[in-house]
């Protein structure tokens, strides 16, 4: 059989994929954000209507899918497969989000990398022939992420500069076998990378060196080189970590140039919104793709776009015994035009 | 593009892959039982080695692909890609037990269901042409997951009748384009059902529904009978889930006969060993296949088997909060011959 890989990571989709219908939901601060006209609904409950912000995160997936659907013109049995992911213990976001679907699911964990991984697999198994249509949902929620991982919030804890904000929100993203674009025609499978960061409040620095190896490998794998792409967006490394992805390839000759931006710096406005290094969170670069990212692309304002949303493969349990933070970049390539594959 | 799926929820795979290399590794509980000879290693060490239980699951997947590449003459550059995932929270067994490799990787999150759910990808990924090798293992450790789960191992709580216990054990299986099989000739996906269970200690009758879901889909899109099968194995109902399973098939009309056990049944000699209901964990599944069932496989004891191991994707916050039990099961049919398929 004809291969399909490129490389050890990158595999290039001949029947590449088209996006068939995306949709995105946030919360108040996202609303209070630069992207707030990018947004399919944003609610100021940050309960979603629900009991707990557990059953609201899950809300919240269910509403991002629907609206996912309502806008393609599709109906839940349509979709072949739906993958998702949260940071939520045992991903319950994901399993309470979407058991009124009855879909055909695999659950993902890729921290927030997870809309990475969900668009490579989807994308694959429709390339693959075993899907016409396939989803990638995944969501965050600031105050489930928040007690989970850190302190209840009532406590009130001081952040630290290089803290990011987990936002809360959720995105999905319907990805077809026919379909007018954008399409989907690189993935980038990532590998853990750890270089032994353990300070679990600059999550940047962590997961940079993971954005640096998926990228090398698919600038490397592509032949292709930073400049051309009309973007290239990774998520949700923050101020921080987007100048170390800068320095790091630029030091390996991959000059990253004026088009490289990260989802954690886009979501909110960092002088007006308390935000610190910027946002993060599964739901962070979902929102951001699927709202102002496709948006653009559907458009023509870019015509080739990286999409590497990293993730921090950690647990409180993990730092507690003292270990560092491994970390994971998935990346996939958007284009505007068939032409361009 | 021709087709694969044979309906809503099972897939052929004409390129079928072959198994070509797997290994599993348990501990003392799992040596003092039934299948002791089927396991690559054993350890009575509950630490594998570490100074945490965590880092011992960790070291145990690691192991199970170490001994896997081993036993097939492997390197783990030649894997074109690694599917894991486990019970603890943000899946560190898999994170931190992979990251020496340096391996392209996919996180998934299934539950016990995970090592169905990571064959499933496999295969896919391999007959649809993005991989020569890839691989699926998972873990579960008696030790992390009480004290995650239910309370904390010192205190001696009282199990119920319906508990099961939580295998100390991981599983590896390499599968290949090429190879002198088993073949994996299809794919059945899961959808999350959930019959509003709420007895977490009760897992066997939250997931049966879901195994009868995956099952019935399995039957019907391939136009088969449980008397087609040598061997039928769901993974991890024990006693209770078995009989619901039987129960339930049985009113669809499906006899699901002889041939039909369950992981959880197998693992531990349940007059000799104190497991109540059975055994359970992503591990338990995993080290049965893996050993004892790939073995009949290969030597053709039994020439067609369904393996459908079953999860509960609920989590102890779930459960405070009141939720019932969302559960999940992902088959894949196993085949002797390829001229079976």
């Amino acid at each position: 059989m004809e291969t399909k890989r490129l490389g050890r990571q990158t595999v290039h989709l001949k029947h590449a994929p088209s996006v068939v219908s995306y949709a995105n939901i946030g919360g108040r601060m996202e609303g209070n954000g630069p992207l707030a006209l990018h947004f399919d609904e944003l609610d100021d409950d940050p309960f979603f209507g629900k009991k707990t912000w557990e059953q609201g995160e899950s809300a919240m997936q269910s509403r991002a899918v629907r609206r996912a659907l309502e806008k393609g013109g599709l109906q839940a049995d349509d979709l072949d497969y739906i993958f998702a992911g949260d940071l939520l213990n045992q991903c319950i976001g994901s399993s309470f989000g979407l058991r009124e679907f009855g879909l055909p699911f695999y659950g993902i964990y890729g921290a927030c990398s997870t809309m990475g991984e969900g668009l490579a697999l989807s994308a694959m198994l429709i390339d693959g022939g075993f899907a016409q249509l396939a989803a990638a949902v995944t969501s965050s929620h600031f105050c489930t992420a928040e007690r989970q991982y850190r302190t209840p919030i009532p406590y009130g804890s001081q952040r630290t500069p290089t803290a990011q904000w987990t936002a809360t929100a959720a995105g999905c993203c319907v990805l077809g076998s026919q379909g007018e674009g954008p399409y989907l025609t690189h993935v980038t499978c990532g590998r853990i990378v750890d270089l032994g960061i353990t300070d679990v409040n600059n999550m940047g620095a962590a997961m940079a060196p993971a954005a640096c190896d998926t990228l090398s490998a698919l600038f490397r794998e592509t032949h292709t080189r930073p400049a051309d792409y009309d973007l290239i967006v990774t998520g949700d490394l923050g101020e921080l970590g987007h100048s170390v992805v800068t320095e790091l390839m630029g030091r390996d000759g991959f000059d990253m140039g004026e088009n490289y931006t990260d989802c954690g710096l886009m979501l909110y406005d960092r002088n007006q919104q308390d935000m610190h290094a910027g946002g993060s969170g599964c739901g962070c670069s979902a929102a951001v793709l699927n709202g102002y990212l496709l948006k653009g692309i559907r458009s023509g304002t870019w015509k080739r776009v990286i999409f590497a949303p990293t993730g921090a493969l950690l647990s409180p349990t993990s730092s507690f015994q003292g270990e560092s933070i491994p970390s994971i970049c998935h990346a996939v390539v958007f284009s505007h035009t068939k032409e361009a594959n």
